[in-house]
């Protein structure tokens, strides 16, 4: 994975402080340390699942299906996976009755995930399978180690797995709560791990992407007020719900009040994919106000060299046989590069491009590891607790009352 | 259709000088008579398509894709259609690919939608396709009349169906460009425009959208610099493409240089999706910067009466039990009520909401032509040409040079 930054900035104090306390924290924050976690027993986990199973289906919303989400989406169309992963993850009665109809209900494994065990969206969902397929060994519930899901699991016999300590929903991808659903599709989880591991390694030990990483975050906390609003392009459609997940990780890790004053600041997420929202959204990048930074994540190796243009003249449109001969992956790669170009002859707005070589499960597992180790430095560097969302409370707080009306 | 703002503004001149211009505005551009249109000739097009024509596809991007699949993707989980719609939008072979294995390509008919008639992305894909399936009478073509598209389909001998005059891609989803995708799987385009049409009479007949339209368009110009993101927040997963079609309405409208001074300005689009984003986007509106207002979209009825959560309780976890008996539509509605009321209990966060009665092509219709209305207001008084796009070009010229060589 390669990160090139448009822009410049000198590492300072501030810099050297944001590193300093990223590094204290992982001893008290969960996330940092997943890398190196045993996989074994998940993978064991995983051998004792019935291979009658067909589908998994993962019953959980927020940091328990975005993080899962994103990789499976990235991966599926590229790895011949051994099983199809579905997301219940709305109480939209319309998308409840879809899905389950996407199923074989007996042929499903049903991963109930929570980390306080009790949310609305998770149990409603999982009452209503569970009055059409009441059989508890297809269910595993991920829940926080001592919650009142963990014994109503254990009441009725059912498996159990623990989320690690002190790792958010949305950082949580790379713990259980990502690596069981991922692993029973086949997924290469190991894989995922390392690549996730060699940036934190380039970022702790001096390589390349700890100058990187401090000065992009820098840049993004110094001109929040000015560049509050961060744009993704992905120039991949298999990179979609990995912009999901990012739209989570940095607006509910960025968006807050500050720890030392009365200011509420916040870093809004944009996720797009090219080269289709170079008809929607350039134009606003390219003539709307200055207040968007772009990061550009382009994939090197496609891996489809059959896909390319056939040389074909069509009558009175012979100005588009320039692109005949051309491999897509050429194309869209070119697009992308054209779309920089343009920008960058723009003033004010901050660039930034990432390629991963290829689709596999260790450069996704880099590219979240990455946007993980910088939103904690930008959370660090704007002041805000990066790992809290007190701000959700509140609803939470007015339904419970209406339901119990 | 209601639409309720938590906020208010006094309507004076600007809004009176607004309100004239874009009854004006009726004359040069046009989309606003849409809805006037004869679709006899479209619905007989339509009858012509052999019934052994299992499946529909678009290839085209922007403006010719995201209407139709914003409409279609709401109907269909709710419809009996009678053919499949597929979007060839992307020049990622992964995903051409993908599309290509989804269909039956000697039971497709295809829609080849290019208003210049010149459209890079469309154009790859179209020879990809060709080169694979060469029947003629398996293409329409949908474009400018005398555009150099048209010639070639007339050399070929295929059909084509012109874009009605002045009508831009963003705007022409009731124009041929959506109506003839959506007619050919089934939907009731009918009813479609006539939903649209009791949004126009409203606002231009002294109805209740008026005073609203006035009101909240007025709101967000005079504010522009103060709320210059604009959240949709629909509590409905079928919404889901109704956001991104909303997105580039917006953004490509209102992102641009004033007309009459040197300033960058802009609105910025965000399309939510609840419950969902409540686990997600949410923290960001409630404690981040106050720079969003935001729309809540609700469906009163899903019609899926059926879809209730069961009466179980669950030991250790009783206290759901308040959930018990509860239909999902109350469920999600009530989700959407209590982050309406969190959020109003915050100083500096605009709200409304808008609710659609149930979900149907009539519905849907008005929800359409009421965006693209306000779309235009908010044009005129952040005084942008809101039909032009002069900011895409730049990489568009860039790539041609990119390729020529």
């Amino acid at each position: 994975m390669k990160n090139q930054l448009y822009f410049d900035i000198t590492l300072k104090e501030k810099a050297k402080a944001a590193f300093d306390a990223i590094y204290k924290e992982q001893n008290s924050i969960g996330y940092y340390n997943l890398v190196e976690q045993d996989i074994s027993s998940i993978l064991k986990y995983c051998d004792n699942i019935s291979s009658d199973v067909k589908d998994i289906a993962v019953i959980g919303i927020g940091g328990s299906s975005l993080g899962a989400k994103a990789i499976y989406e990235f991966l599926k169309p590229v790895e011949n996976l051994t099983r199809e992963l579905y997301f219940f993850e709305s109480t939209d009665p319309i998308n409840i009755k879809n899905t389950l109809d996407s199923i074989d209900i007996n042929k499903t494994h049903f991963l109930v995930i929570s980390k306080s065990g009790t949310t609305v969206e998770t149990f409603s969902i999982y009452k209503y399978i569970l009055s059409k397929h009441a059989n508890p060994s297809s269910y595993t519930f991920i829940t926080d180690p001592g919650s009142d899901l963990e014994k109503y699991a254990q009441h009725i016999d059912a498996s159990v797995l623990h989320l690690p300590e002190n790792v958010g929903g949305r950082f949580s991808v790379l713990s259980v709560v990502g690596l069981v659903p991922l692993a029973l599709c086949g997924i290469d989880i190991k894989a995922l791990l390392q690549g996730a591991k060699s940036i934190k390694k380039s970022y702790f030990e001096h390589g390349y992407l700890q100058e990187t990483l401090l000065k992009k975050s820098l840049f993004y906390a110094k001109n929040h007020a000015k560049y509050h609003i961060n744009c993704i392009f992905a120039y991949s459609e298999s990179l979609k719900y990995f912009c999901e997940w990012y739209v989570q990780l940095w607006g509910e890790s960025l968006g807050k009040k500050q720890r030392h004053s009365a200011f509420n600041v916040g870093l809004t997420p944009i996720g797009l994919i090219g080269p289709k929202d170079q008809h929607s959204f350039l134009q606003l990048i390219m003539e709307g106000t200055r207040d968007k930074s772009v990061t550009f994540i382009k994939i090197d190796d496609f891996q489809e060299e059959l896909c390319v243009i056939p040389d074909i003249t069509l009558p009175h449109l012979e100005s588009l046989d320039t692109l005949n001969n051309l491999a897509f992956s050429t194309l869209i790669n070119m697009q992308c590069d054209s779309v920089i170009e343009a920008l960058e002859k723009e003033e004010g707005i901050p660039l930034d491009s990432i390629t991963l070589p290829k689709m596999d499960a260790h450069h996704i597992g880099s590219l979240i590891y990455y946007y993980e180790l910088l939103t904690s430095l930008v959370g660090q560097l704007i002041d805000v607790n990066t790992y809290d969302q007190p701000g959700v409370e509140a609803a939470k707080i007015i339904l419970k009352k209406k339901l119990a009306l």
